[in-house]
């Protein structure tokens, strides 16, 4: 019998399933970040195998026993060399070869069968891609918190902060996101006093937030969901979903035709935002929506070792594993 | 004799002055960076003392010989306790005792002597004061690159990073900020190829300009200037003019009228963009442009000490400081 490896290794937790070249899961693993870039490639490394191996005793067979293995991961630059993983994988007691795979492309396989279309991924980042023959062939922003990622977590939380304080510093009218900042970060909603000629409440936040990373801002986004109604609100919400509309529109070629795929807590949580966008960006087909990269980790290791993913495999993929997940 | 010695404490060099009571310069001195936030207070306060010492013995004077002193540096924090550097002077054979003030408060009064007015400051940050009874009493932005600086030169660099990649990346219609960064970084300015779905020279910048400090994307904003006509450097520099003119006018009160002093590069290098502020800001007074604030740290040196400020003195400060620098 043929088994193949599918891991989606994030930032938070990586996952691994083992599943028959029918589709069928087999088994489950789990482990801590299989992130190269974020944990280094050692700790990444083991968790992969930790993940994998897991999952391989879960399907009661043993690691020899697998026919062929892909990882889906973030940072395209990984991509190149996966001798970093397949060597400790080897030393660990797995002998298959992993091929890496970019999370993103997992994303859209993960929704849908098609060898191509297009994903627009908005979570703490925000990319645009489109896939032809099972590949990514195409990509707009995704350049990072500082010089992209337009209309992103990470850009609404910003907006969000920057709105708040600069209505507490007497630059804009009264916004009800300044409360909703002050209260998210602990401190007295109700600004008093200054403090070298500064309002006090903008001072405090102000060190409090330059404590944080920049990304972390993305946790402020949903107060700006939060404050749907409020014009400050409104405005970045409609600027975030006119730049997700326009990265989108950048990877579009009305010759390809296919599936559209929604990903991450920007658009998966907030129905409304994906809307505007879908009908922003226009000429797509109905969106479908995913925050799953495993049953696409899983349909690339059948891929890529020659199995056809036709729409049967795929549902098998998506019914089995969700499943076994629940169970 | 009286005599009284102003220091201009920056990021990059630290600027003393003695001064007779009359605003006559006894003796210059100066020494690297005096920021206590950057560099520390040891190594601070050991460059206030360096250039402070320089100034007095260019007086030919002892430093027992020195009535009173302040020292003008960024960090409002710092300046409720001056005990860093005083300390450190004591022990390094200077027994007089400063007083710490803003560098704001130094550049406004290094253009006026004026008990009351305005500030506008556009560096790298930016910033608006308002000064009353010698004081600043208010101020509006300043809450640095990631929460605020509106029309900074930070801002604008980031902008200019942003757009010029955003075009490069298919998002916006073809800049002639593309070409200008890309030459900027050294990078070939002919966008070739794809790497992993996206341009190579989007991808090449990103990782140059990700290894940069994020406020280092001040030094990209000259391009912005130099490239008006392009519709999106104008764009990028109309609102920048809106921000600070925003800034600005969030710190002014029909009732208090002074002059209106500009200073930074973005201002005080582009006579377009300071007009601009001006005439949208509306109601101020024409400007008056300063980069200095060793003429206003010593004025405050004299007046936190009693001796009246008249324009006689003010000019004479400017007229003997200015002198003494270029002979």
């Amino acid at each position: 019998m043929l088994r193949y490896l599918g891991v989606d290794a994030g930032g938070t937790s990586t996952r691994a399933v083992l599943v028959g070249a029918d589709g069928t899961c087999l088994g489950l693993g789990r482990a801590g970040s299989g992130n190269p870039v974020s944990s280094g490639p050692d700790l990444a490394a083991a968790q992969v195998l930790a993940a994998s191996l897991q999952a391989v005793a879960a399907a009661g067979v043993r690691p020899t026993e697998v026919t062929g293995a892909v990882a889906a991961m973030a940072g395209a630059r990984v991509l190149a060399e996966p001798g970093w993983l397949n060597e400790a994988c080897h030393a660990g007691g797995l002998p298959v070869t992993f091929q890496l795979e970019s999370d993103l492309h997992a994303a859209f396989c993960s929704a849908s069968p098609a060898p191509a279309g297009y994903a627009l991924v908005a979570g703490t980042g925000a990319i645009a891609l489109r896939v032809a023959a099972n590949e990514v062939d195409l990509v707009s922003d995704g350049i990072g918190w500082l010089l992209g990622d337009a209309g992103s977590g990470f850009w609404i939380g910003r907006e969000v902060a920057r709105a708040g304080l600069a209505a507490l510093d007497g630059r804009t009218p009264p916004t009800a996101l300044s409360r909703l900042l002050l209260t998210h970060l602990g401190l007295d909603p109700d600004p008093v006093g200054l403090i070298e000629g500064r309002s006090r409440s903008v001072q405090d936040a102000v060190d409090v937030l330059y404590r944080w990373r920049p990304v972390e801002l993305a946790a402020l986004a949903p107060l700006a969901f939060a404050a749907t109604g409020d014009p400050a609100a409104d405005r970045i919400l409609a600027e975030a979903a006119d730049a997700l509309a326009t990265t989108l529109g950048a990877v579009r070629t009305p010759q390809l035709t296919g599936p559209l795929v929604l990903a991450g807590s920007v658009l998966t949580r907030q129905p409304t935002m994906a809307e505007r966008v879908h009908a922003l960006a226009g000429g797509f087909d109905d969106p479908v929506f995913t925050d799953d990269g495993l049953v696409g980790a899983a349909s690339l290791a059948l891929r890529r070792h020659g199995v056809d993913v036709d729409r049967p495999v795929f549902d098998r993929l998506t019914a089995t594993i969700g499943a076994a997940r629940t169970s």
